[in-house]
């Protein structure tokens, strides 16, 4: 409904609870907003592994008696977002397979680069693929890696691939987990009593009250079997790369990401934008939910006082009909409504995280223009996006951001805002707390892993119905 | 999940669109907080009444189809809160029947006091009821009044109840909205184009973009049909006795209610709160999403900062599994995180709109010490709740209410924080902005209309199983 | 699918038996074939009545926890085929409601011939009406008597309307069923250990091994309670009109039904067709399943060999979809399909039970036509079927009989059949073993029970959407 | 339910019709006895393949929508009966997979004996297995094979596999079907117009109003292109081993299957049944449904009069629940019961067509006892069931044949039946109209060919949960 990037997918992972399909459960759950589409959980009761995974909310998948036939002491469980061409049961993960002669399951954050090639090639050798998803291939990969123990044969797959990926594997004797040398994706390592937990963020741990441990660093490769924890760094040495825009928009607000508290950077980017971007106003307003802590450091060093002036509904769901005829475009009115009280005669600072399209900004502006504000001064978080992600973010087309191809002016007219502002690039970065070690090619177009630059999407030969 | 108070329903009428019954639709979607268990309409199409109702969200319980089964220029729709005894397909409402060769309809939100013994009369004398509702006696009664138009018959029905009542009525040829003679619920006239708005509060015309007219006066009856808008006030003039609580929890922040912004009301609480119970802070924060706007007042009369402190998760499906063993009582958990790097070594004041059992402000506030809080200073925007409610408010009994059998410092024990401070009765009206006209019994023990004192729940005879 | 009058409902009851709900659900099942639209079960724990009905099949609207929440020793049961304008969950039964301070539970298989003119006058009485169907108005009939013990009432409500009725109620202390006094449906008597039960057919004594007592006779009012079973013939005599269409085709063949074995009515039914319509040929084959035991009586009494010519598909869900471009008209081919190598070159008797407008013979003559059947003969196992029922059949429109305006050379000739014979009344008097005692108004029009000549259809001015 | 052998799969293909998806489902309806766990189509536009699969009934499993989004002139489609730890969404057939950059399809019926060595061997060579389906080695070894058209690759790779199938393939521009040396499962050619059929059983030609071409030769290897058909007998010649069982109970009897009439083999049977094992009788009855023709033939062949003494129910859904506690084992009752009147007193001659564990056979000599039946004589219309199939049947271990272990009198005795005989092998021969090209290893024990001796199931590593 609203124009976002979306992060593509949350991995959990559990090694040693009696309860370790009902704690992956919770896990995904808290982690349910980094993929809607499908989730599914996998365990192992020390021989077998045992699959569950449909499309729809982690709620809506499992429930007691599903959980129940997930027995064993370690799991490992994902959540997904399904991009275009790439939805269906068949794309969901875990992946778990027969695969010489042991059971193998996988769980994946992130984009291989080069997973088109690959593919290609692995198909002219004679593998069959029965999903379009990236993941595959590095299973094809690992099953055609002889001799030595799991992890090493994870890391001869992994070196024939180049991308973004944070990794779960489960086997019927141990768990690994692997961030890709430049650590594009988040992975943290947790624990509970006797129990080691691989996530994608620190609010899982939470819930659960598991204590964190610690960021899994780029290039790590985690091994957690009945010997305890070992860790390696196979890959050659690159520069961190980790995703800045995990701290604009894709991590909860409770959550530490890369170490850092993403609540604490999105209030700081408010501040650093009230710095950069100030303004006479009235009030300083937050677009629901994601702008609330950018918004409260924007009031705060601006001294302009914090207002909710716009409401945000609880009860989407999935299925909802817009009436056809005489009323359209309900768009994000059905999400948000402006408080007319609130705005009314008003000069408003609204913050938000980001643009896309412009599209939603454009109806969000508009909004409060009806509910009476009198001035609209838009605010954004973080630097034009301009350019797509390859690593793991469902991004639209170059030609559909907003900013790729508009002057801020153009934008701020487009949107009908009275001004628009960007937090700036090292301004964000200030905020994350570093000057380096982030990919900001969003913003940017700085690529740190290069692509194919012709249509990286092969046509599709198998579809679901 | 959370311990509150419940509003029992939320109702909305339209007379004179084409799209009646998806403008009904859209409506009752944004009067969803006030009823989640299930949702109808009843359409006319100017000689047959149509109506769908089942158990579900809003959302679920219509699609395209359905409503495309929903002919007609006027409709009404309903979403009600199942209280104990009462749930169940059977007393969905609306209710629609045939009467006197007529078929009606009707939709209430409130509660009559004297329903058990209007029942028992009216069984006495040879009618049969399908469900439990207070509802449905009503109609008993309209049933049986001969002679004269709609709106006269409906008052003379209502003549022989006492109790708190917003109604809608729909016939083939007429809408008709009553409120009680207090005004307990409220009700509220808007305009879209040449159509009549009926509804709870104004959010809901916000989202279709009608235009808010006037609040429906206690005691008004208004009848809308081919020739307008009639209004007339038959029953004896009393006190107005508003249900204050709309102000304190029930109503959304965006609405319009007694004719007053909610969210200013509940800024202004926060506001008086500050005033009432200072004390040396580092931060405010709200419990989300009720407290946010009277913690956004405190902060600002306090000038202490104001903080999210907690997050609140969007995806609580409504077949959350709770793992058996290991890890119980999630409770709160499972929407609710606080935030280590925002509350660690602080002297946190936490704003909440009541506390009903103490539940789940006992569980807050050990969330906040587990993420370091130096000292918690509960505040609630609402004088103690202390007497359950018979006008159409979901209470536990009075031995469940907390503050009925406790003195503030034994609350502030049993839900260990380091000071408690309730907003004063006094408060509580400046916030709202009147000393009179409201009801407040929940807190006061006064009650405005008697109820029968021995138990007023009849064994009930035939349940859904 | 198949042009067939419907029975329109099938009941069943148990009293003193502790898996009273577990039973009915059973004896439902059995009785299936009564009615496919809705199922609902009614217990009584001695003291409330619990109920649940929804639409679909037994086995689809009771599982285990449903059944679970059904408690106590007594329960009835209903199945129901919904008519035009009668359907939906409004209509479905058992009713329960609470009257005059009792809860009471209704399950009725038949139709008061003057329903309309009773509900109006109940709803100028004050009656207000949930459901179109006819069984309410016995509700307001009984909840308008007052004085005497269940029983009682419920003979003065009855002596109040006409038509065909057997009936069961329960209460918390007793369990009543009553056949009307011409007895047009039928009602049986079992036992079960200490538990007897009332049942439309023996076939669901069989089910749950119970024994088979007797019929209920025409007029007569059984009332089981804690006291065991009272039997009272309340009403004025009638000369009895037992619906000779349930040994035609409404019931089950392994039933009992009027005292006879439904089976061996209908092989003598297709040896007294032989005699009166004998043909020169190789083979008798049935219609399925319906026709078996004709085709059977027909075979054995005319010596040409029977055979399965055409054989039945069991896998028809309810929601077939016919492709809808090259290939049309399905019909009864997803059902059945002719044996060409049985067939082939043969001179062919088929039989069927009736003919109602004609479409399916016809139908299924082009199919043995196409499997290669040198002649065909269609043979009938009961007279023309040309007037309407209103005893509690689902019958079209006199208009669409076509044996009500046809010949039966025109039949024939419509069908395409090369001959075609029906069994005469006085044959099938005769096979069912009376020459009196029956209703057989759809085949001779003289119908036992007048009912309105005007349209009996009111308008319905409530629709479920 | 039943105590029957299981057919596991059917299949049908079309190719050149605009609604190819339409008329494989309702080809797969046709063919739905052939397996009832799931239902699946491939559809092929050319370019692209389209899947849908399901768990289900064919009519669960499609709709009109699902249907539309399997566009293009092409199908395949596969209904399964799933076998202990092959159940599950990942076995359910057609697998369409992307293999050396061109999309396959496959749909199997039948059963590979060395499946789990070269399942071994694939996996030792880095394939990986999403399923635990011999259908999916198939897959495999096909994408391996380099260079060649698609029959070619077909033709390599079953060279590498022995044991039962009767395939079919669909890509972007042809349709192959193939049929094992040995042609141990049906495959029919038929046609519809310009378009070319390939199917399990002949009744889904009948459905579709298609024309029965011929059988597809063991064998034989058909490829329908652009170009038409093409076929080829590629494999070294091998005497036929055409599975008897499917005339003695899996096939419809109104299939033609091998180019015999099922119906015809089955009367056939039974009138041989009644030479080899006559006796004095007053009625013979089949075990419905299966049993009728043979009851039919021995009926005629010995001059006893034929009756339907046991009635089979049409509305068992699949999640019959039954009650725990004072009635138990309904098992055949909820589908057969048995006629008292029609039984009584007689000497009956009941005809079923197999006997595996004998329990379904006691049952039924039971009811027949109960109800009343004086003598009981069980004929079976094929020889004792002694041996497990190893060629796609899905058979209880040898341990759990009851005529494995038991003699004649013995099993007379199990089952409480007065005399018992069973079909000679040369009996059934006969009926079937050859003597020599059947298999007939489940009665006689010689295996046409030969299977792991060791226990052929290999623990599955990843189960569905």
């Amino acid at each position: 409904m609203f124009d976002k990037l979306k992060e593509e997918c949350g991995i959990f992972g559990i090694w040693g609870n009696p309860e370790a399909a009902n704690l992956t459960y919770l896990g995904l759950h808290a982690l349910q907003h980094r993929g809607q589409e499908s989730a599914g959980i996998v365990s192992s009761d020390g021989s077998t592994l045992h699959l569950h995974k449909e499309l729809g909310l982690v709620t809506d998948v499992f429930d007691a008696d599903k959980l129940a036939r997930l027995p064993g002491s370690a799991a490992i469980g994902h959540v997904r977002y399904g991009t275009a061409g790439g939805r269906g049961i068949k794309n969901a993960q875990p992946f778990a397979v027969d695969c010489g002669g042991r059971p193998v399951a996988i769980a994946h954050n992130g984009n291989l680069v080069d997973a088109t090639a690959r593919r290609a090639e692995l198909e002219r050798d004679g593998a069959i693929f029965f999903s379009t998803s990236d993941t595959e291939v590095i299973l094809h990969l690992l099953a055609r890696q002889q001799g030595g123990d799991l992890s090493a044969r994870i890391v001869r797959a992994l070196e024939r691939v180049q991308g973004a990926y944070s990794l779960l594997f489960l086997t019927d004797d141990a768990m690994v987990g692997v961030r890709d040398p430049r650590g594009f994706r988040p992975l943290i390592l947790g624990k509970l009593k006797d129990a080691w937990i691989l996530a994608s963020e620190t609010c899982a741990l939470d819930l659960i009250e598991a204590e964190y441990v610690r960021e899994i660093e780029p290039g790590e490769v985690v091994t957690i079997d009945a010997q305890g924890v070992h860790s390696s760094f196979p890959f050659p040495k690159a520069p961190a790369s980790r995703c800045i825009f995990e701290h604009v928009y894709f991590a909860r607000p409770d959550s530490l990401v890369f170490g850092t508290s993403v609540y604490e950077a999105r209030t700081r980017q408010g501040a650093q934008l009230a710095k950069e971007h100030p303004v006479d106003a009235d009030i300083v307003i937050p677009c629901p939910d994601s702008g609330v802590p950018a918004a409260i450091g924007y009031a705060e060093a601006s001294g302009i006082p914090f207002a909710m002036g716009i409401v945000r509904s609880h009860y989407i769901g999935r299925t909802f009909i817009e009436p056809t005829q005489s009323i359209r475009h309900f768009g994000v009115k059905l999400k948000l409504n402006a408080l007319r009280r609130v705005l009314e005669g008003k000069r408003v600072v609204v913050v938000d995280d980001s643009i896309v399209r412009g599209t939603t900004s454009r109806k969000i502006v508009k909004m409060l223009r009806n509910a009476g504000a009198a001035e609209i001064h838009l605010r954004i978080s973080s630097p034009p996006t301009s350019w797509p992600c390859y690593y793991g973010v469902d991004t639209p087309s170059r030609a559909e951001l907003i900013s790729a191809s508009h002057t801020i002016d153009e934008i701020a007219k487009y949107v009908t805002a009275d001004s628009l502002g960007y937090l700036s690039l090292e301004g964000l970065h200030h905020a994350v707390g570093s000057m380096e070690g982030y990919c900001h090619a969003c913003f940017s177009g700085d690529y740190p892993v290069s692509f194919p630059h012709e249509d990286v999407k092969r046509s599709l030969r198998v579809l679901e119905a």
